[in-house]
C-alpha cells in the first residue's frame, strides 16, 4: 500500500466521485492461504455464518460466465446509476457518462472489479474488459448486464454477472462513484474488501475480518475433508452422524 | 443558500459520508408555480418528455400512503445499504447503523426526504417521521419499506413508499451517505432536484433544468385546460382530433 | 346488431386494422338475467368450471379502481403494443400513435372497452375516459397502466386496471388493432364477449356460450341462496357437509 | 387445554391428515399482556430480533383485508397444495377436496386460522368464513387467496391474504394436514404459536418462547412510550440520540 | 414391498415425522416400459392431458444440472421450512435441523429423492449427494437450491435443481416431514409416485394411474415415430395435416 | 417478392387470420452486408440508438438454445393466445387449435420464424421445427417456451426462446394471427423486419428503416476495428480516451 507517488484520475469524473485513490490490500501470503482452500465459497460462507457476518451471493443469483474458474483479490468498486437524460437526445449529443475507465486506472495486478451496475445495458464492453486485464484485474464481479458475450468467453477471464446484452451503455448510465462502498445483489462491499469466487457462487470477506476469517475456515477446511475421506470409505450413514468433523 | 454558519453534522456517521451540508434551493416564486400546475406530476412528465429528461415514477410502482395528497420541494438524500453484521449479532451487540437523524439534522423548511433503502425493514420508523416533519420536512419519498403505518396515517404527513413492516432497520442497515447521488426505482435523484409527487407517480425535476421544465409544463398545462373544457361541452371525438391544443 | 348505415373510422388508424365496426351484443333481457346474479363473478366462475371454460381473471391480479362497483357488457376490444421510435425522438416528432378514439367513435351505449395494452405508460387519459363514458361505454377493463387517478375517481366510472402513472401514451405505444382477439392477464377475449367484473374479478364469458353458462350460473346461485340461509340460521358444521345444495 | 372428550374429526380427511386435535392455548392472561402492546407488532419483531427468533411477515408482503385491525390468539393451522385432477375432471367428477372445515371443526374462541394455500383460487369462501368465525375464530391469516372479498369487509372479520378472486378451490385444491408445521411467507408456525398482527404485519411467536418474547417486549415498549413522549415535547435531535431507552 | 424386518429411523427427526418407512413401489417390469418410451416427458405428458391428470414441470422451472440425463423411479420425499432460530443464533449454539440423512437411510436401489426445500441456502451439500447416491437413489428433484456444484457435475448424478449456492443449510432450514405429500413447483407428488425426468422436464405419474397412463403414452409414442418418419421422407405439410396418428 | 401465383392458406386458420401471404423481403446483397458486420447485434444496437430505434433484445432475456449461432433474415410472424377451452376439456373433444403450420407454409428461403405466444407448453415441438426448416426458415425467434430440447440441439438450427418444457400446446394455445405485428419481449415486430441475433441478443431492424441502419451501422462497425487495435497493440487508457473512433 506504500507507493512513491500518488495517482492521478483520468479526469473522466469529479475527482470527488473518486473515494479512494488506494485501496487497502491484504499481505499476499494471506490471499494465498486463502486460495488454498478446498472448497473456497462454501468453506468461507460457513466461517462467515460463525462470525456472524453476511456477504455471500449464491450462484444462482449472479452466475459465472464460465464454470471452473475462481478468484481471490481485493476488490475495487464503481457504482453505476440511470442517467437523466432520454437515450436518444444522449445519443444525439454524444454525452457519454460511463466512467469505468477511471477504475481501469486505477487497477493494481491482483485487483477484482466490482460494479453496481444496471441492467438492460453494457455496464463494461468487450474492449473495456480487454484494458481491465491489462491493467491487472484478474476478474469482475458485476451485478448487471454486460455486453460482447463471445469476447467475454473466448478471454477466459473469469467474470460473475446477471447476463449479456447488445445494448450500450454509454447513453443510458452515469458512473457516479469509484472506491465507494457498493451494494452488489443485496450485500454491502467495500474497497478492499477480499472477493473470493468459486462456480457456487461469491463471498465478499470484509477486509478488517479477513484474518479472522480465514483462521475459522481452515479449521472447517480440515474438518470437511476428513468427513470426505470416511464417507469414500464407507463409513454407514449412522455412524457418520455421530462423528464431529468441526473441531 | 447563503447562511451565516455552516450547519454542524451530528457525528452519527463518518463526516465524508454527508457529501453536502446545503442542498441547492430554487427561489420560493418558482417553486410555487410548480405548485399552481393543475395536473402536477403528468404535465411535468409530459415537458421532460418534450425536453428528453428522465426522471419519473409511476404511482403502481411507488404509491402514496394517502390518497389526495401532493408536494413540491427540493430532494436532501440518503442511502440504506445492507449491513454485514448478520441480524441477531448486531441486536446484541446493539450496534445500530441506521443514521437518517443526519438528514433530519440537514432540513430546512420546504425539504423532501428522498430515501434509497432497503426492502422488508423499516427504513424510517414513527418516531423518526414525527422529528422528520418537526425539522421542517414536507414529505418523503422513499424507495424502500417503512414501520408505524398508522402513525403515517394518522400525521397526515404526506409519503411515497413501497409498503410497511414491523421489522426494524437499526440491525439489518446502514446509512452510508447523505446528499450523494441516489437511484429511486431507477430514477437519478440529485439532492437539491425537485420532488413534485401526487397520487399519479413522483416525478424528480434536474436543479439545473427546472425552470426550463416548468416553460413547457405551462403551456402544456393551458393546452390541456382548453381541451377539457371542449370535451365537457361536447365537442364531437373527429373534430377534438382535429384541433392541436398544445401550441 | 342490425342498423340502417355502416359505421366510419376516424382515419386515426388504417381501415384493415379495425377488425370489425360492429361487435356481436346479446339481447337485453340476457344481460339482465346476468346482471340479477347475486355473487357475479363467482358464480360465473363455478358454472365456466362446469363447463370447460377459462376466462376469469382474479382481482389480486386486476383489481378494480373503485370497490363496490359491477358491470356487465359486452366487450369492445383495442391492443397496445410498444412502438418502435425512441421516446424523446417520437416526442420531438410530435407523431402521436396511440388510437383508442376509433374505439369510442364505434362505442355502442352498455359496451365495455377491453384493452390489451402496456405497462408504464397510459393507454387512457382521464379526458380520453371522459369521452369513453360520453360515447357509452359503462366502464373499462385494461390490462396496464392509465393516467389521471383522481379524475378516474371522481368520475365514479368503473374500471379494472393495473395502476397508475402518469407518464402519457403517445410516444410510446402504437395502437395495432381494434376488435381482434386479445389477452387479457393471460385469458382470451373476443370482441362481443360478456364482461361481468365486480370486486372479486373480472368473468370474460364467451359470446357463444352465453346462455348455456347463465343457465348454469343460475342453479348454483339458487344453491348458495340456501346454503346461506342454512349457515346464518345455525345448522351444525357436520350437517352442511351432508347436503347437496348444487343440484 | 384439558378436556372430558377427544374431539371427533368431520371425516372429510383421513385421520392421519389431522395432526393434533387440540393445539397448546397460553393462559389467557398471557394473551392479554400481548395484547396490552402499544405497538404490538414493531414491539414483538424488536423483541424477538433480541432473542433471534425469526418470525415475522411485513404488511407489503401479507396485507390486512382491513385496516386498524388486530389480533392475538393461537394458530390452528391448515395446509393446502395444488391437486393431481384437472380442473374441468374435477368438476365434471364433483370430487371436492376441500377441507377447511376439519379446521373449522376443531376451532376454540380465541383460536386463529393459520393457511398455507395456494394463489389463484380461493382457500375459504365468504359461507366458510362465516362457519370460521360462528365456531369461534377470532380472525385468519391466509398465505393464498380468498373469495367473496365484500363479504369479507362487511363481516368485520380480522384476515390477512394475498388478495381475492372470483375462482374457486374446490376442484383446484387439496387440503393435506391440519394442526401440522406450515410455512407462511417463508416462516415457520407450529400449531398452538401465537398469532399477533396489526396493520404493519404479522408475527409468528413460538409457543414455547412466548413468555420469554413477552418480557422483552415489555420492556422495550416501556422505552418506546418515553421516548415517544420526549420527541413530542420537543427535545432536539441530538438530545434524544444520546438517551438510552431501552434499559 | 414385502420386508422381512422393519425399517429402523436414526432417531434424527422425531418419529411422527417419518410418514412412512416404506414408500410404495411399481413393479420393476413397468417402470421398464416406462424408460422404454422414447419421448419420456413429452409423451408421459400428453398422455396424463388426456386422462386429466396434473403432474407436469417444464424445464426452464425445474432445470436438470446436466443435459443428456434421463430418470424413472419411485419418489421419496422430503420436505424442508425455515427454521425460527436466526442464522448466527443457530450458527453459534451448533444446532442443525437439516434432516436428509433420514431420506438416506430408507432409500432402496432405484428410488428418486424429491425435495419440496427452501430457496438461498442448500438443501443437500455434495457430501450429502455422496451418501445419497451409495445409499441407492438414483437422482433427485429438488425445488430448491444446492451446494457443491463441482461435486454434482463431476458425479455425473442426475438432479434437478433451481441452483447452486455456497450458503449452509444447517442454520437455516428445518426437515419436518419425510414421505409426506409435497407440492414440487406447485405440483403434488404423493411417496411412491413415479418421477419420470430428462432434458424437457420432470412428470410425477401418480402411483395408482401409473399402469393407466403407460398405455396411453405408448399407444401416443408409436403414433408420435409414425409421425416423425413421414416427416423425415419429405411428407408435405398439407398432407402431414390431414394423417391422423393418434389412433 | 414477385410470384407467378398467389400462395395458398392450409385452412387451418380462418382466411382473414393470416394477414399477407407475402411479406415485404429486402434485396438478398443488402442482407449480405449486413451478415458481414464484425459485431452484428451490438454495432446494430448502436446504430438504432442514433437514429432513435426501439427493437432490440437482450440474450439474457431472450437467450440463444445454442451459443455460436447467428441469423439474418425477414420476420415471418405468428400470435398464439392462450384459449377459452379448458385443457382436459380440449384433451377429451381433440380440438389442436395451435397453427404454425400456416406460417411454415408461406416461408420463402431464408425467412426467420418470429412467434409471440404463450408461456408454459409448447409453442413448436421438434417435428414442427424439422419442418419449419425443411420449408427454409433459417430459425426463430420465440417469445415462449417450446419442446423437444434434444431436437433442437441435434439439429444445430437456431432458435432464441424462453426455455423448454414437455407440455403441449394443442389443447392450451390458439394460434389468432399470421404476419401481423407482434410484440417480442416488448418489442414491436412487423413481417418483414430483419431479425438479426447473436449471442449477445436478438436486434429487428424495421423494414423501412434498414439500409439507414445498416449505413450507421458500417461506420461504426470500423471505428470498432480501429479502436480494438490500438487497444491490442497497447495504447494508453488516457490515450485511447482522447481518440474519436466513431467518425
Amino acid at each position: 500500500m506504500q507507493r512513491m507517488t500518488e495517482k492521478k484520475t483520468l479526469g473522466r469524473l469529479p475527482r470527488e466521485a473518486i473515494r479512494m485513490l488506494e485501496i487497502p490490500r491484504l499481505p499476499q501470503d494471506l490471499v494465498e492461504q486463502f486460495k488454498a482452500l478446498v472448497d473456497l465459497t462454501g468453506t468461507l460462507s460457513d466461517a462467515m455464518d460463525e462470525l456472524g457476518i453476511v456477504g455471500v451471493i449464491p450462484a444462482y443469483v449472479l452466475p459465472p460466465v464460465t464454470n471452473g474458474t475462481r478468484i481471490v483479490g481485493p476488490a475495487l468498486t464503481l457504482r453505476n446509476i440511470q442517467r437523466t437524460a432520454q437515450i436518444h437526445k444522449a445519443a444525439q449529443e454524444k454525452t457519454n457518462t460511463q466512467g469505468e475507465s477511471e477504475a481501469h486506472n486505477l487497477a493494481e495486478p491482483g485487483d477484482v472489479l466490482v460494479i453496481e451496475g444496471i441492467m438492460g445495458c453494457s455496464n463494461m464492453g468487450g474492449q473495456s474488459a480487454t484494458i481491465a486485464r491489462r491493467q491487472g484485474f484478474i476478474g469482475a464481479v458485476v451485478d448487471a448486464t454486460l455486453r460482447d458475450p463471445e469476447q467475454y468467453r473466448s478471454m477466459g477471464w473469469p467474470v460473475w454477472c446477471r447476463g449479456f446484452t447488445p445494448i450500450t451503455g454509454k447513453w443510458r448510465m452515469q458512473t457516479v462513484e469509484v472506491n465507494g462502498k457498493v451494494q452488489i445483489c443485496g450485500v454491502q462491499v467495500s474497497p478492499g474488501d477480499l472477493v473470493c469466487a468459486d462456480e457456487a457462487g461469491v463471498c465478499f470477506v470484509p477486509h478488517q475480518q479477513a484474518e479472522a476469517v480465514l483462521r475459522v475456515a481452515q479449521k472447517i477446511d480440515a474438518g470437511d475433508t476428513k468427513r470426505k475421506k470416511d464417507i469414500d470409505s464407507g463409513v454407514a450413514v449412522a455412524d457418520l452422524m455421530k462423528k464431529n468433523y468441526k473441531s
